[in-house]
């Protein structure tokens, strides 16, 4: 019937043969040609170019009569956008294009005047809407739809097919430009220059005389999009075109099915050629596709195939199970899986659609979901937590007496602080929910309430459900999606780290998150924070004493007591690592974290240490600081008072004696200087001695230095002939570079990026080019001065996978993230390695 | 008499033409061959070089007998140190060595019992004071004092006078490397390794027989030595030895005097004789001598010259009247002063040997002395200077809402800080007096009254006086030095001027030290930091106002209120400063810095304000910051309340147009990303050419960077791309490079400096390794991508010579420091300037 027509430049019939490029035709016309070279019933379609379709965006014109001739006279045609992902999405398909009056009379005498109203109603309706964004109703009466266009557009509807063929790639294109549509597909991963190309195929009309055989159209896939797992889903609707089914009453459903007629039962023959296609689909285009199908006078097409819209749970097992069924190798099925993506699975999720009145916003800063009842203090949380009760702990911000209280609350929020504020750090660490800067929200922990953004008061104790996704505070509680870690979790995650080149450890302060960090598969600890340790109300207490130690004697008692208590830590620590390396910082933050910030806390506190409250008031303004992130912290306070790293390195040792199997590596925070290192070490060695001869056990241990101040990056070539390693503390580091203190940030760094003058949080992103160029000269020297010197970071960004390109590059030796990270982490390092091999992380295909 | 002896290995005869340097036989034998050389009487002496005094330290020996046989028989000696220099001391002179028993008798015989007997006793005592450290008494006893060495130091006096020298000489090689004395000659400049050599010189007794001719010994030199200005000074007394004149009783004036008989009265010759001797000193050696002389039987020797002890007062006079006689060249004069000595003149000092109730001491913060009334709070202070008052302001530590208070003080005093903390920091600007640290003390600024560290008490309004160069509190008024810039200072520093190839500018913020910036001879000002000028209370009312602002026309009017007073002073500093160029810092500290830190001052603010307590409360807490120093601060803050810069734009260019001849250099503080420069060089053009269009007038500026992060330097190729001038800011770099706060780093940076932990304070001395490396950095960065840029650093650092020295290396355009320290870092300058093209800094005098 037809023959192959003379089309304009840009446009191209497809065929198997034909040169069709997802860079310049987009992947859905790349698809369509795959599905014609594996024998599948296409319609004939045409393909304009993503220049073609850019040309008619700024007002050029093609020959659309010639484009028509390839479809034989008087075929109506769809018209669907095909840009280079089909994820970026694009302009809405338009069917039935090519109707008029004429055809429409034609059509009505063909298959009934209802449904040739329908395909006409169908078609000025989606051209009204692309050409003009005029909204012709609802109502299938075609004089009042044309009536309605030309007032609202001021011409005639057009009769020609020609003339509505060129309008609709017009506006098809120009609404690709749309500052809206832009934004929607960046958001999207799309690039700034993401292009438009555009299929025109014959309409199959699914609508026609039931004598000649069954007319309708479906969708069908073979995987279920939520879990992965092998089941078929859709719906087919006789009488029905594209995706009606899907909304449709009466639709069939696919498979025998109690509820209602299935295809497999009604149309059994078409229902194995739906089945044929998808192993086809499956096995040569090596991917779970989604199929349109449309039957027309009984005869089956396939218009369209995308693949299948999955959640990460379901890309994870389809990866894995086109792997395992040898249809892809192993790495592609690593590569496959974004690593950010398995945030989704890691945490709980709000359930999609589950509504919630929102009470507040703020910037999402740890992922997961949890429903508690509100608290308004550490303790308060603390005491839920010793309840079993399930609490949302909100402060104006955290400080680290609050930190118990965060291991006892299913979540945190913040009405001040950025991603890396305080509160936003330890919940990542914790795995816990957390917004920060919900700055709408006011907080009278006096009066023990909450005023939400829109004015309404919460009381503690009532429930709110914190969503870490989404960055929002919901009143009362919502339905949540558990985290599934299955078997093709785990066996994903071993493949990549059978290809991944660079270590990943979990930086972990207390054992509950060492074992999460053991069952996500670090392979050690990069960074355990001592502090952390001490905040136990009954260590407070000891810690609080030797702060207060009156003179060395009373300082060594308190020290005494706290000994057994880090020693049964760090056996507890090594235990859960099983042998594997565990880098222990010593006490890092200024003595005053450590002391209450009220009045009423001194005054408390006094009593409980039986001084005088005069004197500890004293005291405690004797050791605040103007800028305590600059002041007496890290190896500042080793040196002053260095009973305090002998007692660790006693715990250390003795807890890695007893224990036989771990050569533990000890951190030494804040260096700015080669002398301090060598100061801290010799007492070091001095306690290793002392401790290897009471125990009679060789002990091996590392020293290392946590390289955080900018100078000991400068001086790492002499810091470095004294440590055996150099862990990049990255949150320091950023904070020094830039001048920029993490806590007070958030004020500011929201809207200096939405301004662009920062290009990315640099605490949520190392910054390549300041903190980077630190960290490079830092590794660069570090490794010249010592070249068997261990380098790693062990700052926020450690699970980051930018981060992690850089420490490739940069030649590191591991990162350290938080626990929940460490699967990211892999995973990331997998694709970098899959990368650098020359193995393309989206691998096509069949051609 | 005597014929040239074979002197044992390291001994050497001083002839015209012997070999004696000063680095093998120390300073003092290489002037005494000098003095030989011009001809002057000197008597017959020996050098030891200093290998062989370090190997009699050591316990070895030398033939004695053969350097005594250099002498002829029967010779007493002296024995004295000759270091590399004078100035680094040494232990005292022996005389009379050789004297025993026979001896004695013998002299008893020639000059009489009592005259023998004093020579004696003279030698008993410093030999045993050097030899064993015992002390023999003060009576003339030879028995007994014999009798008291052997039962003290267990062997007999020797009476061989061989054994008797090889005693002394190793008793004062080994007294050189005592701990004591290592310690005081490196705080007189000396190195580590400085070595010492000694010289044994036939006595000329001074003490004869009447009748053979005048004996007797003296000191003359014939400048002043405080003013430097010609004056003869000395003493002369009959039948004494060594410098006995200048202590003994009926010693003669050296000038005619009414106050008793002169030696130019008594022996014109001799007098006649020396002044020659002091000409040919002054006009050969090149320098000012004192001339130690000896009179035996009527004939004149020199035993000894060294150069004339003299204030830096004197030392700048001296040099430049060498200079201007022709007698060195300018460049050379420029050269003998030391620039830091420099400060002794430019500030009042405590009359030496004063006295007065230490109740203090602290750290030596900024130079000067000062006596007034103790007060404690600024605002008293300020009140006093209202009255004309002088006062000492005390505070635990001062914050920027002191600064007025400050300025109205004669001298400062903190409990607390460093040498770069905030009240150092201000009083070296205003060259206030300045001492921090004084941890003694405490304060109670409720009660009025300071308790010193003795328990002593006092009120508000006793007098007290400061000492800022030695870091001492001393209570009541004590007698001060007034500075001298007398013409001799203002020579040598246009002579430095000449030969020096940097530029020096001045911290200035206010029209005063504009003044003194200007008379000091700075070349404009490097850095003019606007926050102070918005301390003045009028104007920090209306500044309050503009920070709770409701909306922006609240924010626009009073930031029009602050327009005119910014533009006044920037009106005067211009006019100040005729033309010469003024860099001016766009605000940079938090907005909190500008409100009271107190429940009171808030309640007060909030009444004149007339807002709401609570509100005031909440906004000032709203401000409120963990780490303010790495806070909303500087561009950040530019960048959220444009307007603030805005209006110091205008002020600026409002006062350039006005007056004509200046081109205003606009400073972007705090800067960390390029953009940041962009988007406030973008509203500061806009400015200008609004200005340009109001006033019809060209007006020209330049925009520049204050690069105080680390990552400023690190991206100074792309800053410098939208900067014309980087000013190096190296008190907040040196701050972010090492993680270190200056306000809380007084609490160890001194032990540490002690430990050696850090060689130096980074704050007082520029850290090379680190700091010095992002400088480096910054400059070949910022010179690589705009090769015209102007390099400087405003920092604390900037007036210190080491600093100048590395920025001439890293290629700085000039250096900016506290009008005080202009001098220092002009001569400074030149100093390098002149070891640079090869001149020495200590020009030999003639071989």
């Amino acid at each position: 019937m037809q023959h192959d027509p003379v089309l304009p430049p840009g446009a191209t019939l497809i065929t198997p043969t034909a040169p069709i490029r997802i860079a310049a035709h987009g992947a859905r016309a790349k698809c369509l040609q795959r599905l014609i070279r594996l024998g599948l019933p296409v319609p004939r379609t045409v393909a304009l170019d993503a220049a073609t379709v850019a040309m008619l965006a700024e007002g050029g014109t093609i020959d659309t009569r010639a484009v028509l001739a390839a479809f034989g006279p008087d075929t109506l045609v769809s018209i669907r956008p095909s840009s280079g992902q089909h994820e970026w999405g694009g302009p809405a398909s338009v069917l039935n294009a090519g109707m008029n009056d004429a055809r429409h009379a034609v059509l009505s005498g063909r298959i009934g005047a209802d449904k040739a109203l329908r395909l006409h109603a169908r078609f000025i309706r989606s051209y009204a809407m692309v050409v003009a964004g005029v909204d012709c109703g609802g109502a299938d009466d075609i004089p009042a739809m044309l009536a309605a266009f030309e007032a609202a557009h001021g011409r005639p509807f057009p009769q020609d097919p020609a003339v509505q063929l060129a309008d609709v790639l017009r506006g098809m294109a120009a609404a690709w430009n749309a500052p809206t549509a832009r934004l929607l597909r960046a958001a999207r991963g799309a690039p700034d220059d993401a292009a438009l190309g555009l299929v025109v195929q014959q309409m199959v009309l699914g609508v026609g005389d039931p004598a000649l055989g069954e007319d309708g159209a479906g969708v069908i896939q073979f995987v279920d999009g939520e879990t992965g797992r092998p089941r078929i889903v859709g719906r087919y609707l006789s009488q029905s075109q594209g995706r009606d089914a899907l909304q449709g009453q009466g639709a069939l459903y696919l498979t025998s099915d109690p509820r209602g007629p299935a295809l497999q039962d009604v149309y059994p023959q078409v229902f194995m050629d739906l089945q044929h296609y998808g192993t086809l689909c499956r096995t040569r285009l090596r991917e779970e596709m989604q199929i349109e199908f449309t039957l027309q006078d009984g005869a089956l097409y396939v218009l369209d195939a995308v693949g299948v819209q999955r959640s990460t749970r379901a890309a994870l097992r389809i990866a894995v199970t086109l792997a395992t069924d040898g249809i892809i190798p192993e790495a592609e099925a690593v590569s496959r899986v974004q690593p950010r993506a398995l945030l989704n699975v890691l945490h709980r999720r709000i359930r999609p659609g589950a509504g919630g009145a929102e009470i507040g916003r703020g910037i999402a800063a740890s992922p997961g979901a949890a429903t508690g009842a509100l608290v308004l203090t550490a303790a308060d949380a603390h005491a839920a937590g010793a309840r079993g009760e399930a609490c949302i702990l909100v402060r104006s911000e955290t400080v680290p007496e609050d930190v118990l209280g965060m291991h006892a609350a299913a979540g945190i929020l913040t009405v001040r602080g950025g991603v890396s504020s305080h509160a936003a750090v330890i919940a990542r660490g914790l795995g816990l929910p957390c917004v920060v800067g919900a700055a709408g929200l006011s907080l009278d922990a006096g009066q023990g309430l909450m005023v939400a953004s829109d004015g309404r008061v919460l009381h503690s104790g009532q429930t709110v459900t914190l969503d870490g996704h989404g960055g929002r505070v919901i009143a009362g509680a919502v339905p949540l999606v558990e985290p599934m870690l299955d078997d093709a979790f785990a066996t994903l995650l071993s493949w990549a780290d059978e290809v991944r080149d660079i270590g990943v450890r979990a930086n972990c302060d207390t054992p509950s998150e060492a074992q999460t960090a053991a069952r996500f598969g670090a392979e050690g600890i990069g960074l355990c924070r001592t502090e952390h340790m001490f905040f136990e109300p009954d260590r407070l207490a000891v810690m609080r004493e030797m702060i207060f130690a009156e003179d060395p004697q009373d300082r060594a008692r308190a020290l005494a007591r706290l000994l057994p208590v880090q020693r049964a830590d760090f056996t507890e620590l090594f235990a859960i690592m099983a042998g594997r390396p565990v880098c222990i910082r010593l006490l890092d933050p200024p003595l005053h974290e450590f002391l209450p910030s009220d009045a009423d806390g001194i005054a408390a506190m006094a009593a409980a240490l039986h001084i005088a409250p005069d004197a500890a008031r004293r005291r405690a303004a004797a050791l605040a600081e103007a800028n305590p992130m600059l002041g007496m912290r890290g190896v500042r306070l080793g040196i002053a008072i260095p009973e305090i790293y002998d007692m660790q390195a006693r715990a250390i040792f003795e807890a890695a004696a007893a224990q036989g199997d771990v050569v533990p590596e000890v951190m030494i925070p804040l260096v700015s200087a080669r002398r301090e290192v060598d100061l801290v070490a010799a007492r070091i060695a001095a306690v290793a001695r002392s401790v290897r001869d009471e125990m009679g056990v060789p002990l091996e241990y590392r020293l290392g230095v946590m390289v955080e101040t900018p100078r000991a990056a400068l001086r790492a070539d002499e810091i470095a002939e004294a440590a055996s390693f150099l862990s990049f503390g990255t949150n320091d580091l950023t904070q020094m570079t830039y001048g920029l203190s993490r806590d007070d940030a958030g004020r500011f760094l929201s809207s200096y990026v939405a301004q662009g003058v920062f290009a990315d949080d640099p605490f949520l992103r190392l910054d390549m080019d300041g903190v980077g160029e630190l960290l490079r000269i830092g590794a660069e020297r570090g490794r010249r001065a010592r070249p068997d010197v261990t380098l790693s970071i062990c700052g926020e960004h450690g699970g980051d996978p930018d981060s992690i390109d850089f420490s490739r590059a940069a030649g590191f030796d591991y990162v350290s993230c938080s626990p929940f990270r460490v699967p990211v982490a892999r995973l990331a390092a997998a694709h970098l390695a899959i990368r650098d091999r020359g193995g393309s992380l989206t691998a096509p295909p069949e051609r």
